[in-house]
């Protein structure tokens, strides 16, 4: 990686954690300028304008977070032990530890509903990707007996994708991880076979 | 009311659909003055800064809200009919029926969570009144036999208002239904007696 490469990737991955805490819209280039000390020329040698730099940022950190579930999912065997490295990333998530300011795919779908954000089509992509690997842990577990036959994978990847946002958002807001543990423990009961 | 309670309310009401769907920090007192046609000095005569225009606009969205709710129960006696009504308000956030933006708690969580938006405590009142709402049709729906006897309405309200609000999220982006109904079929499926 050259100077010029390194210095772009700099300003993303300060920008990424600027945009998800702030919000794409609110976040401005002073900000960003303010997070990486560099001039406003410094950083529009790299991007052409902020949608540039957001876009770029967004799918930065996506491609950290999808590769975090993929790699902690990877190395276990059951299907529990699958889903639970699933929700401890939610719980890593609520704690600040991979990127600050809860999941940057459900900040940018609240920011995304009725505003431009230029990259909708990235936070459907990633939606989908994250449903993907919920259902095919629930496959998994259908095939090794864990997890109850008559389940049907993509919907209750959808449900648990859902509960699990939501009280993510909840566990944030009262800064209180009950939230998330009290839909990890029904999920669990919905899932996975006596 | 007189004149200047009017024009309070006009802003009120112009400005809290603004906010929901742009953000509280991304709406500027220019897109105010646009949206009501005023100069500054007839926001500010009000309101002494955005910030409180920003508390006032969210508590009269969330009273809204919550007369709807609170009016779309209390005319119906099954439990049942009672959650279709509460489910049937996400359908109408999710279509802007009620207010444009989407489910005026959920966003401000979001943006409450890492920012300083002066209201958080609004923001977790109106929470837990939604949580107590839902908890109350579960017990009603205990007492009257409809509801499985086992199931902690409390933990249960929490789950559904979790999987509710994160599938909103997910029908909003995607503009497509399907994710609310889907969730509303797995809650349907967990709470009541067949």
């Amino acid at each position: 990686m050259n100077k010029g490469e390194r210095t772009k990737r700099f300003i993303i991955e300060q920008s990424s954690s600027l945009f998800n805490k702030q919000g794409y819209q609110t976040t401005s280039i002073t900000d960003i300028m303010n997070a990486t000390k560099l001039k406003k020329g410094g950083i529009y040698n790299h991007f052409e304008n902020k949608e540039t730099l957001a876009r770029n940022s967004f799918t930065y950190i996506c491609n950290v977070l999808m590769e975090i579930y993929n790699e902690t999912i990877s190395n276990k065997q059951s299907a529990s032990e699958k889903y639970n490295a699933v929700f401890n990333v939610f719980i890593a998530l609520c704690e600040n530890e991979i990127v600050e300011g809860g999941c940057p795919l459900m900040n940018a779908a609240i920011e995304a509903d009725d505003s431009k954000l230029y990259f909708e089509d990235k936070v459907m992509d990633n939606f989908n990707n994250l449903i993907n690997l919920i259902k095919s842990i629930i496959e998994i577990g259908k095939k090794q007996n864990e997890i109850k036959k008559d389940l049907d994978p993509e919907h209750m990847a959808i449900f648990i994708l859902s509960s699990l946002e939501g009280s993510l958002a909840l566990s944030r807001l009262f800064k209180d991880k009950i939230y998330l543990q009290l839909v990890d423990k029904q999920i669990k009961e919905i899932l996975f076979l006596k």
